[in-house]
């Protein structure tokens, strides 16, 4: 739990910093990764790097990445966590980003290490107007 | 893995017949719900069985549920699923449905039983309309 306690903590330090490159190291080679934008999945590690590299640019300095509910479940090799988060940032087009995310992030333990098998990033959509709902607060 | 794949095809077959108490049946009590729909989380496996009690109302007959791109990785006592779906079927009033939806299911082992401790269901987002994206095909 620590590890990987320390691992999203390295995470968070990357986003703020829009350090694509110590993203991607993090995960396992074979990634499947179901964004909070199109496509439905990318897999593999270069098409997350190519990935976070084309969203981090999106903003103009720091990115806020502020996680609760982080809840841990951890096996000998496997290993699950979720979290809601709040990004928040400034665009480079100068409009602001401040809203709830929610993050699943799935791991497999390799030679030691934990790396990210996985991960599931969204927000929920309305029904009605078809519309992603970005002003939910937990 | 045999064990989840067996669970996961009782889950399609649940949704099918829109069988909500045999879909919570294979939830944990504390089990951490993130919904294609609103609100960010759900927690409890009560709160889970009266949202798919909901869910499934909506529908007229049975529900299509069809997996692709199952990949499993399962330790001793904690394991994680990822796969897509087609979700089908007929509303009561009248409209029909037919999306993909993403779907990571997270499991503990407790007892000789797995169940599920953690479930994250979304489609992406355009960002530019803020959108659900509800007709992305794999």
């Amino acid at each position: 739990e620590d590890q990987i306690r320390a691992l999203l903590d390295e995470r968070v330090r990357a986003i703020h910093d829009r350090d694509a490159q110590a993203l991607v190291s993090a995960c396992a080679p074979d990634i499947v990764s179901f964004d909070a934008l199109p496509p439905l999945q990318r897999l593999g590690a270069e098409a997350v790097r190519a990935r976070a590299e084309e969203w981090l640019g999106w903003y103009d300095g720091p990115v806020g990445y502020d996680i609760r509910d982080l809840r841990i479940t951890a096996g000998d090799d496997t290993a699950f966590a979720s979290y809601l988060y709040r990004v928040t940032g400034t665009m480079t087009n100068g409009s602001t980003v401040d809203m709830w995310v929610r993050s699943t992030v799935c791991l497999r333990k390799r030679n030691g290490d934990w790396l990210i098998a996985h991960e599931h990033t969204s927000v929920p959509f309305d029904a009605e107007s078809g519309r992603a709902t970005l002003d939910l607060k937990p």
